[in-house]
């Protein structure tokens, strides 16, 4: 399995991903899933990607194979708004359905796939999408400025209660790696390294990508220090009062 | 949907349900899902049950219609273990398996069913099981000391932070309903009101069995300061050092 969040801020962009790949429990790697289109100064585009890892891949290549192409197709470094990029991966991964949807049922495998793709492209504000398997896709807003894929319910509620719009970068990306370190503690195919990426609105480039692994400083810290600090608000809470006390 | 949680500690039982059922979105309803056995001084057994409706009806009718039986078969009052209770159950589920699943299945419903069954009868001590719609079964260990089924993943972290066989009765029924708090929070398939049932090692009997709804003032002392203090340990936490702050 995989865990992907991006959260759309006023202040820019979060994404983070995890890196573990797995087929059954007994073939486990590591492969990136966070992909990053830059024109600094001009655009810049976060694509994040759950599912089964050959059809991400595919769809991955497609979209770079595009954007050498000489067709005056749309491509993710030629389109004017982020709307048309998130049809550009919608309508990449409708191809790569195309391509390799029947033969996977033969042998009864799903066409399993779902996206996150967030950026900003010069002339609009940072815009956030999810973009589902069928090519379809929703965008983020407001009231709901995140988007989950893969093993998303373990690390929701934290995101629920403290990610708004007008949260700072460093805020949400101290969220997005709390709400990935409960997720880790309780789903073994979700694993370091991590990929966080943020991206400053009207920078225009990306502001930092750090590769996270078991040695990085800040996540030991927010590992041991967000559980110790759950246990502390877990025993100022008072007990019920309803247990009989004889 | 369905979120239940039960937890055997050295102190005893904590078993929590909530009460939603659902047919899609618009046919919601509620219908309790805690079932409890009792012969005072001799045993304390609980059920709680998570899948289609239907089938767990059932598989409680089935129990209760056994404990009047006079044929001499096993049923939950007059089994001399909590191991032959889990099999009861196991036995009773493969009943109403025999009896509709093939009926389900023409129509493409699954035969989803799972239970936590707790408990102490004289003799032994206090003991939890996870069973299956196979009928098969699991126990709780020292290690792993919870069982939970429904909607499992949003309240699971808290729990694998806070709740060990030392834990108290306190301890874990407010862990139980901060866990159920953050599944209410982020799924809509889980809600009020919630059963609560205590049972404290060698009473053999119910400690305490709360019913709690919107206005108990404990839970929602619970809603609002856990979510409080989630944010207060958030703000305290250090920021990411590595944003360049440009």
């Amino acid at each position: 399995m995989t865990y992907c969040v991006g959260m759309l801020l006023d202040a820019g962009l979060v994404c983070l991903s995890d890196s573990r790949t797995n087929a059954g429990v007994d073939h486990i790697n590591t492969f990136r899933k966070m992909h990053v289109f830059e024109k600094t100064g001009e655009r810049v585009i976060v694509l994040m990607t759950a599912g089964n890892l050959a059809i991400t891949q595919c769809l991955v290549n497609i979209l770079r194979e595009a954007l050498s192409s000489e067709t005056g197709e749309p491509n993710l470094y030629n389109v004017s708004n982020m709307f048309e990029a998130a049809r550009c991966v919608g309508e990449a991964v409708r191809e790569v359905h195309k391509r390799d949807a029947s033969a996977l049922k033969e042998f009864s495998i799903d066409f399993s796939a779902s996206f996150i793709l967030g950026g900003q492209i010069r002339g609009e504000q940072p815009r956030l999408f999810s973009v589902y398997a069928a090519g379809n896709f929703i965008e983020a807003t407001p009231d709901t400025p995140y988007f989950q894929i893969g093993e998303s319910k373990y690390g929701k509620p934290i995101i629920d209660r403290v990610v708004h719009r007008d949260s700072t970068l460093d805020e949400a990306a101290k969220c997005a790696l709390i709400s990935m370190d409960s997720t880790i503690r309780s789903n073994l195919s979700v694993g370091l390294p991590l990929d966080l990426v943020c991206v400053r609105t009207d920078d225009l480039h990306v502001l930092s990508h750090e590769s996270i692994d078991a040695d990085n400083g800040y996540f030991r810290m927010i590992r041991s220090r967000w559980g110790e600090s759950l246990r502390e608000a877990f025993a100022e809470l008072p007990d019920p009062d309803w247990l009989p006390r004889n």
